[in-house]
């Protein structure tokens, strides 16, 4: 049995194989390879996107989700182990794995960060505990990184570039402005990614505040090393678009200032210059844009940069559908790829 | 492509269709006619009626409906264009109705008055900006008119009368108290469909100030002329009663105080005779008596009325599993069909 | 037509025919029963095993589950007769029962308590109140007793014992602490199904204020009296557990003090000792321990209570799914068993 908590855990040809899968599903939609099957998703944290692409992907594939959010419509979970639960946690994740195993085929959990101590958040406690409890495959919908973003990001770049090997493509994941500090996943999981599909890889932040955590920071410096691509730190605006090819943006906050955001708030607002725009993209070698989805318009990117061809951020939103029927379908039917 | 947003957009050769279609659905509950197909149903407000009949109409032609409520379970979403997106929404209308329509075949939208500036509310943002952006069928759930209660009202009032031609019958529309100040739609739509049907509508308030928009005020008359029923309002109780074949039951705020309601509710409170009541039908030629549900007992309708065979609010509800099979097949399989 | 609102209301036949329905379907979970079918899962209190299991086992039967939250996602629900409903609720039991009725073939309602007052929370108003107006049959997903989750309790014990027969097993139903004064829904069903079944039921509670209500009681002793097994009541831990096959763990708030938990906290805050220890299960006869989840552990039962093999609460919980299949599957397809 295996579980899609991160794509660092799985071979390149692994993840080559789940983008394949992808590509055939996008090419048919309907199937019944999860016939009869369930899928429970747990949302800790709010979504549109994922719970319709992965409620639908079950649909389409013969498969039924059924939508938990604890503390919300279900109980709240205590996930420590040991402890007397004499607050406010009704029932034990090992309770809510076992149980939820009996009745479903697979798990995918969201649960962001509770941003208050960042040594806490970084141990991904709430999926770790699904993934050592439950008993069928867990998934992760986003936690403190975003793995099936990763596999729709990059099957919309092999789509635009109209291939499988995206080496030697320049690839920059941009800082952008916004009002509130957000979740890193989505940076650590493009680093990890872009440097796994062995593209010369430039992290762009306003200042060394915004490096990213050093396991990711570590991931990206060993996948470019293995797969011959490169990985770069850059504060520099227009070096890092030169001759791009892919522009990632993204929003976080400073680690440095984790769960002390009223502190950190006031260098963030002196680089809301880190938007994405017109002018930037023409530095770029015509390179495409993306994002993860949701974007605040005219803070992270302008109406211009997400009105033009070169966006293809609602292609890539498109490819959590087929992604992720790739990864339940893989998980429960070819158990042996990894 | 075809959108169901207004029943004013549509011909009326195009509305009999989907009432014969909804009689077909009536009598023959499964079919296969939107096999592995997908509806996104967002609501902005809250629902049971809506959200059972259409998440089962689907089921029963073998598709598969997402139920989203934005703001609460999905991200807060921008419809203003060119704005820069620095308060609390967190992603724009174009995002998501473009990703939206990536997944699903269909999106249906409830999206109630904001009731603070009806000059805003009237623009029916919401809808009108899914379905500019949608590249999909766009269905209206309610907004500032209901036309999925106006096809469930009129198919009953064809059940009733077992014609298919309502001309000649004498409809009341008859507002009726209710302790807040409610959305206009319901009335809109009664009118706007009463009219087109060629019945001879009346349109029953307690003054002036209880009017309906100039714009379903001036479809009734419209639609009045072209099908050569009539259209007239009255502030008489007793008059517009007498020889009614139907009484339609609906409260709304009085628009001219819209969004202080507080000025308004004086006034209100002095009309709660307009309840709908045993003596008042008993005014009219063996009336049926209908309203769109939900309806508080003993201040909308009597306990008596609500219980008497002439009620027929409860097929007019049922209905709205059938009507709204029939306008998902013809968006989906006839689209030529308006 | 049959409800299933309580064990009670059925024969020993009907509920043998249930669990043995329900082992059918633990060994086959997929079919066709209940194709093209439909039911409504009100619930008034939130769930995650209920609405898991309920949903998922009409998937896996072919119908459909439309998961509805009146007061949250749908209008809150007036339940007195004769009312003028002025208040906060928008619709009454009597359209919500017939306009469900009208689109689902089972409606299922989870209503807890409102914990103010007993003499009006025993009269199970909301459920009695949709058997009473629905057309189609009712299932009760917990109100004032939990008639599927002693279903699945019995189930596991069959399984246990290897036995349809579960006459002679020493059954404890002991009360535990917990930090809330908690419904007695699953002490009433524990105490009702256990001597149903005409096992040597014990009921083991700090002091006479915990004893359950009067109804439960009487159904205890009449039940035992006609199955030849017994029922007591004791206050003493050590002799309870002596020679126990199965033990039972539920807390709840005691009666008396019920709507005014503030004055029972201290006397409940005593009997922090009713835990579920080793040492306590050690005086068993081998004994098994159960509990309908959730459970907070160290509070109600050890962590090595709970992760003994003598623990089968996370089979109990299994078996909600299949019970409630074969509820559903007989209700619709075999109305003449009760």
């Amino acid at each position: 049995m295996q579980h899609f908590l991160n794509t660092q855990d799985w071979s390149v040809d692994g993840l080559q194989h789940l983008l394949a899968k992808a590509s055939e599903f996008k090419a048919n939609k309907l199937g019944d390879q999860l016939k009869g099957r369930s899928i429970a998703l747990l949302f800790f944290n709010p979504s549109m996107r994922t719970r319709t692409s992965f409620e639908l992907g079950a649909f389409q594939l013969g498969a039924h989700a059924v939508v938990l959010q604890p503390g919300k419509d279900a109980w709240p979970i205590e996930f420590e182990l040991g402890t007397a639960m004499d607050g406010d946690t009704e029932e034990h994740i090992i309770e809510v794995a076992k149980v939820l195993s009996s009745y479903v085929d697979m798990i995918a959990v969201r649960a962001f960060p509770k941003f208050i101590d960042w040594q806490d958040d970084r141990q991904d406690k709430v999926l770790n505990a699904f993934a050592r409890y439950a008993t069928v495959p867990v998934i992760n919908m986003e936690t403190i990184t975003h793995p099936c973003q990763e596999l729709a990001h990059i099957l919309a770049l092999q789509e635009q570039f109209a291939t499988r090997d995206l080496r030697g493509k320049k690839y920059v994941l941009t800082w952008t402005y916004h009002p509130k500090a957000l979740n890193t996943a989505v940076a650590n999981s493009a680093l990890t990614i872009a440097t796994r599909m062995g593209m010369d890889v430039t992290l762009l932040c306003p200042n060394a505040q915004y490096l990213l955590d050093e396991r990711y920071m570590g991931w990206a410096e060993d996948n470019a090393r293995a797969a011959g691509g490169s990985f770069t730190v850059s504060h520099d605006i227009e070096r890092s678009y030169a001759g791009a090819h892919v522009v990632y943006a993204k929003s976080w906050g400073a680690l440095p200032y984790f769960g002390n955001w009223g502190a950190e708030q006031p260098m963030r607002e002196q680089y809301k210059h880190f938007i994405v725009d017109e002018a930037k993209m023409a530095l770029t070698d015509g390179g495409v844009f993306s994002h993860c989805l949701p974007l605040r318009r005219n803070i992270k990117a302008t109406d211009a940069v997400m009105d033009s061809p070169a966006c293809i951020a609602v292609q890539e939103a498109e490819n959590r559908l087929h992604v992720q029927k790739a990864v339940m379908d893989t998980l429960i039917n070819h158990p042996e790829i990894r």
